[in-house]
């Protein structure tokens, strides 16, 4: 059985609203059967099988913004949830599945207008519909000397990832999706309309130029939340730039990664290099990006297995014996060529204070890349989408066992300490909650000042090994919020055990949120149970 | 008489409540003789010494935030308006005078604690009465390495300033002071104190690491509104660069602006420069920064006052008859020297697509400037906060007879095309209402994407020429929205007018703000009436 019906709504109340949508929206986009609504589950839900797995009781796609409107005044009139998604493609960290069964989900994924790419200004404006495949097409079709910032992998929506507030992997200030963003529509729960930014100014030109508008900047009230069902956004694009350069920095002392980090701090912050620099271990063989590593030597194996761990003095012998760097990060840079080569000169001196640090430098390469180049390479570092990522953990020679995953993702401090600390906490979880460790154990650099941390949970068929997972995750959160490390993102069964975890003040955040969910949304309609934001008429239940 | 009370409330209850104020603060911080009050007077006001005046009934000045709280709750119960200001010196912008006469200024000027500057992340984390002063002095004493991006003048709150979301001049990626803050803490009408961001997680070490958190970001609804009182505020600072580098580009025909600003957009939203760009004429002496061009030549002036203005082969042929260039456009550069060189002679590579360009290089400068070196120079660019631009407009031999001037402040689109409209639509302007004409008469580039035209309107002692620039002011706000240009910012005399402009949807966007405000401050005790946003008993009064 895979579908719910929302909380006090019987089926009579249920089916009329679904009558309801089909006059709004023509019957052909209410989708009703079980086998339609089973598209909808989260393949990769924590939760699956089990009674607390959240399914929807239906699904609807509006194709405009009136239509939304439309759905949203039908909604509140008969109080039926409604979960908004943009393509629900956010494997990992929850997919199409609403936060609360029973929920009709909004789908949008017929709201796919590219309504504008600006060259000369690098700019893009598009509905929730449209995934990075899109827009990579239509720029590429055109010509047009601009660049997207996809994650891995491309078949997602801009919008969605952007409200989920997650990145990618090109230059740093279009890395962050959500701070990379300019200007919204949004169509709020009792079906009214705004623009947000320059867009409430009519005939704007400026509307993807100028974030903030006049008065209190919105936008992020509308990011990680239920307030409003976002219609258009707009985004800075990167201009298509002339060379890319990488370079890496192998270090060979254990001690050797707090200087690192607080000159790598220095040269991201004074934006000397431009991209992504994965953090990891030549030794481990887990510093090159979209790969997985090879399994280490039967020797390498035992001193890894070291009880306790092996000690830093350990590791280094055993580098300097098999000639290999013991840390490395990989910096990249995207911009004419005189200037990236200047700007990895000058990293280097800048890592030469690090004593027996080496170099290695990348490939210079001349873009565009042509598609046979693209072919070999980690595309999404080179602005165009993929679904290559599939094939590192899917059912291959790498196979690793799990039928999903679910993220773990916590923030880290940057500096050297913190990554000790990160190692030793995911490596005790890993043993004591008996789940994989990560082949890299250590934070990524997606964003500028801070690391994030993923540490993937698997997700099985096995109802027994998912609830053991599951308490795992919520030993786990606490865990890192004792160390003052808390998630930026988690997958709808995990939002309310993170947000208990931003607790200052008596929770005074969540206590916010819900006064604005209040004012915005009365009824509750909207995403009831997103990141732990929930209705008045469900809070009160739960209380 | 400088004193109002507020609306609706006798002097008798306002009595009460600078007694209650008394008991929580102390006498010594509640102010609330004339000659005291009247130091919250705008200066700048274009109001002055009219009914119409924006005045306040007294003033309090907290020292912590418990306080703050003490204060919200007793206005609260009293239903006392409050305005909240952070030192009170955004002149130009409206300065210390509340939106509603009558209200008590709650002044925070007392707190001016710098509570934490990281030099190897770069931040820092201040209460709302340090200003730029303040925390330069303090980085200076300690001899760290970081930057703060000061506006001009100096002495104004980081907290205000980014509230009212306005900017300085270093690089430009800390020039936007709001988009650079990370992390805040507010105290809500009702006293309630919360912590965005990663502030929200007890002993995090990312507050000024991470900006968004988990769930809704709200920071964004605490700058130019009156939603909650921001009592710490995080930001990120750049770190001392090794260099700086600045250079000129200058061109001689009238349409080369508009390749000139396709050009810069590639190579500022590729970052290959980093710094401001003065836009202006060498023609006209107004493109060097931080200073006043000399007065044309009667020749100029005759060819200037050309009935209709001269025609763009006029203003060619006496440029190419005097040796000087039409148009010129400066660029600045931090960072190592290598990479600065190579940023700088790539800029001038990509600008040679235009016919007949010239460049001029700037000297390059080992950082940090002796005191000595900065003496001679703007120093607001290499981070040094100072009052030297009140030199400019003051009773010098520059005097303009201005008694003080208010900001009119759209956002221009970032096209060569919109500069052309904007000059005349400004000149055009000045002629109308016999206002001076910026001698710049060119939009700024403060900000990534977008421009921003200042024009000054001057503020005088005369009543009756203040009543006609204000009509004058409010008619320039309707012809900007007619172009599609709006006001990213206003002093409280005009924040009505501006606001009535961003009308999408039947101004949907301000209705929106209304129904927050309603939901987090229902009895609208904070800032009634800023940027447009009035409580709910006030609208009700007014309609």
């Amino acid at each position: 059985m895979s579908i719910r019906l929302p909380p006090g709504i019987s089926q009579n109340t249920l089916d009329g609203a679904l009558r309801a949508f089909e006059s709004a929206l023509g019957k052909e986009w209410v989708f009703s059967s079980e086998e339609d609504v089973a598209l909808y589950r989260d393949a990769y839900s924590p939760l699956r099988d089990e009674p607390e797995e959240r399914l929807a009781s239906a699904a609807i796609a509006p194709s405009t913004v009136e239509e939304v409107q439309a759905v949203v005044r039908i909604a509140n009139e008969r109080r039926i949830p409604l979960y908004p998604i943009s393509t629900g493609r956010n494997l990992g960290y929850g997919g199409a599945a609403p936060a609360l069964s029973g929920s009709v989900v909004l789908d949008l994924k017929r709201m796919n207008r590219i309504l504008d790419v600006s060259e000369s200004n690098a700019s893009a404006l598009v509905e929730p519909g449209v995934s990075y495949f899109d827009l990579y097409r239509h720029i590429h079709e055109r010509g047009l000397k601009v660049w997207l910032d996809p994650p891995d992998p491309g078949w997602g929506s801009l919008i969605g990832n952007a409200l989920d507030r997650g990145g990618g992997q090109t230059a740093v200030q279009y890395r962050n999706h959500f701070d990379a963003h300019c200007g919204m529509e949004v169509v709020l729960a009792d079906g009214d309309v705004l623009r947000t930014g320059m867009g409430a100014l009519p005939n704007s030109e400026s509307w993807q130029q100028f974030k903030t508008g006049f008065g209190p900047w919105v936008d992020g009230m509308f990011s990680q939340s239920n307030f409003g069902v976002v219609t258009k956004m707009g985004f800075w694009l990167m201009p298509q730039p002339e060379a890319y350069l990488s370079g890496r920095v192998v270090m060979y002392k254990h001690a050797d990664l707090i200087p690192f980090v607080d000159i790598m701090n220095y040269l991201e912050n004074a934006s000397v290099f431009s991209g992504m620099t994965l953090l990891g271990s030549p030794l481990l063989g887990n510093d090159l990006p979209g790969a997985l590593p090879d399994p280490p030597t039967p020797e390498l194996a035992e001193l890894l297995a070291t009880p306790g761990g092996p000690q830093p003095a350990q590791l280094e012998a055993y580098c300097k014996k098999v000639g290999k760097g013991l840390w490395s990060g990989r910096f990249q840079f995207y911009g004419p060529r005189e200037v990236i080569e200047a700007q990895w000169k000058y990293c280097k001196k800048r890592f030469s204070a690090i004593e027996g640090v080496s170099f290695e430098d990348g490939e210079l390469l001349e873009m565009p890349l042509s598609a046979q180049e693209l072919e070999r390479r980690h595309t999404v570092i080179f602005g165009v989408p993929n679904l290559r990522i599939f094939t590192l953990m899917g059912r291959t020679e790498n196979s690793t066992g799990m039928e999903g995953h679910v993220g773990f993702s916590p923030i880290i401090p940057r500096n050297g300490k913190a990554i000790y600390e990160a190692q030793k906490v995911f490596t005790e979880a890993a043993r004591e909650f008996g789940l994989p460790l990560s082949p890299l154990n250590m934070p990524l650099t997606y964003w500028q000042r801070a690391f994030v941390y993923i540490f993937l949970f698997p997700v099985t068929r096995d109802v027994e090994t998912n609830r053991r997972n599951r308490e795992a995750f919520r030993k786990l959160v606490k865990i890192c919020a004792d160390h003052g490390w808390g998630e930026y993102r988690t997958p709808v069964a995990y939002q309310d055990d993170v947000m208990e975890t931003y607790s200052f003040n008596n929770h005074a955040l969540r206590r916010f949120h819900e006064r604005l969910k209040d004012a915005v949304d009365p009824n509750g309609i909207l995403s009831a149970g997103r990141y732990g934001i929930w209705p008045r008429y469900l809070r009160e239940k739960k209380a």
